[in-house]
């Protein structure tokens, strides 16, 4: 019986790294207090795949057609006329020109999120959710959401838990849409789940929390250290990422002295879904610059997914 | 030896009100999980004392009568006018205007208080913030703030906690103000303090979050359940509070069917410092009409603060 806490780890530099960082921050004459082992985790494409469609999209798409059946006039205006059409390269075109400093079809993508929550409680929301994570399929894995998660960084998780370790999701994926899935995938509570947020306001006459038509905040880049200092009140001693938007929540992590920063990179046609567009390519060449343990699915992972039930 | 573990209350209805609801809670058939025993507390006047004047303001003038010597001519405006004349009633007025629904007054207060912080980094605000507690004497107890502390309340924490509550504070009071002393006098790490913010933004030169010049959000009234579910995800399983701005957060915490309301009422001017104006009328009458608990100070308390080391 082995007793390996990482077994989907091959046994590479990488996860050396990984160890002998744990190791001496936990034991020894340079461990740092348990209090201060704060780690924080970007959650699409780090903990869990996130091509060809986040699953927020998914879900958020679900929704959108539902709106259709029931008003088939939004398909004059985006992103219903993508999703009636069943074209939807409007809604990656809407990110690209983001990236590409145009945030007009953001700002059209961006209200109609909202859209589909606005006035609801956080408690209808919540099993809406639920709803669709029972039962979503990923796209092109053709497996549940919840065996979509990446194995390895799952057993990391524990692993960093077992060396006490506090472990945060730090995502620009909706908050309130990962808490279901991060306490039933990862095990991490609602409060340890950091992410852009829509707006809330407090209904006294149903003594519930009900969302409002406007994004809080949008949770990416050099959001994430602020939310970080806002919501946990300590910069991390561990930080994993996958793409430039997760570098400056790295940086905040390594900065601090004894930090260790990991980036995932998705080198692995055969067994995970890329490619990856230009999302990745600076914070690459900025990790390698700065020797960050970049993780290399193809060479550092026995296994990407957990084992079939 | 007495293993009591709340001496500083008295053996009244209060009292066996909060121990009969806490062992409903956390034994027997009517159990509810761990996770969901989370408990919410406002800060000032609930935890500890905030009469004459909250900590904060003490500190925010020790930081402006620095500023004053530093730059006279800050004296032409509010609020260095009335640090530098010593009569702080302007300071109480801008807050009792809000009250009365004008903030004309509250607008200049928060101006001066974000321009304390603006720029500095949130480690060197969290070293001058425990420079101040470390040194501080509350003027009327002419003791340490430590020992300004509620000592019934700390004790209500701790046994909250042996029964496996979460405790949280979240108070109108600045979180990051908040988050050394509630480490320090309540046991309560940095990541359960919600409060009040000012904005924040990354410094990616010096890898350091920052304040902004702007108030995020003021966390009194109904944005404390708003904060609540931000930061927490949950609805509260105990709420605990003393004045107006804290009944949507104790409504919050009982709607939910099983939730506990704790309103402490300042009634003796023997050993607390009152009196308190307007900000807790409504809170009473309104906790006596919906049945919440209200703890006397007079009654239920056999000793308010700590005792003398």
């Amino acid at each position: 019986m082995s007793t390996d806490p990482m077994p989907s780890w091959r046994d590479t530099k990488t996860r050396r790294a990984i160890v002998e960082f744990v190791e001496t921050v936990a034991q020894g004459p340079d461990a740092v207090p348990a209090s201060e082992r704060v780690a924080v985790f970007d959650n699409d494409g780090t903990l869990w795949i996130e091509k060809p469609v986040i699953a927020q999209l998914q879900y958020l798409i679900e929704r959108w057609r539902e709106r259709l059946q029931t008003d088939p006039t939004l398909a004059q205006r985006q992103p219903y006329t993508a999703v009636a059409s069943g074209d939807l390269s409007w809604l990656g075109g809407a990110v690209d020109k983001h990236y590409a400093g145009d945030d007009s079809d953001l700002g059209v993508l961006i209200a109609a999120i909202v859209e589909v929550t606005q006035g609801m409680s956080v408690g209808d929301y919540a099993a809406s959710v639920a709803d669709f994570y029972r039962t979503a399929l990923h796209p092109t894995l053709h497996r549940p959401l919840s065996q979509s998660v990446y194995q390895p960084m799952v057993e990391l998780l524990r692993y960093l838990e077992a060396n006490g370790f506090t472990c945060y999701i730090v995502s620009a994926g909706e908050r309130d849409f990962m808490r279901p899935m991060a306490e039933d995938y990862y095990g991490i509570p609602p409060e340890r789940v950091v992410g852009s947020a829509y707006g809330l306001t407090y209904d006294a006459d149903s003594a519930a929390v009900r969302y409002t038509a406007d994004l809080s905040f949008f949770d990416d880049g050099p959001e994430k250290p602020v939310r970080i200092w806002s919501r946990i009140g300590r910069r991390p001693l561990f930080a994993g990422g996958n793409a430039n938007g997760d570098m400056p929540m790295l940086n905040f992590a390594r900065s601090g002295g004894k930090g260790f920063a990991l980036l995932v990179h998705h080198d692995d046609p055969t067994r995970d879904d890329i490619p990856y567009g230009t999302g990745v390519e600076t914070a690459l060449a900025e990790a390698d610059a700065l020797g960050y343990t970049v993780v290399s699915v193809k060479d550092d992972w026995a296994q990407v997914f957990p084992a079939a039930h």
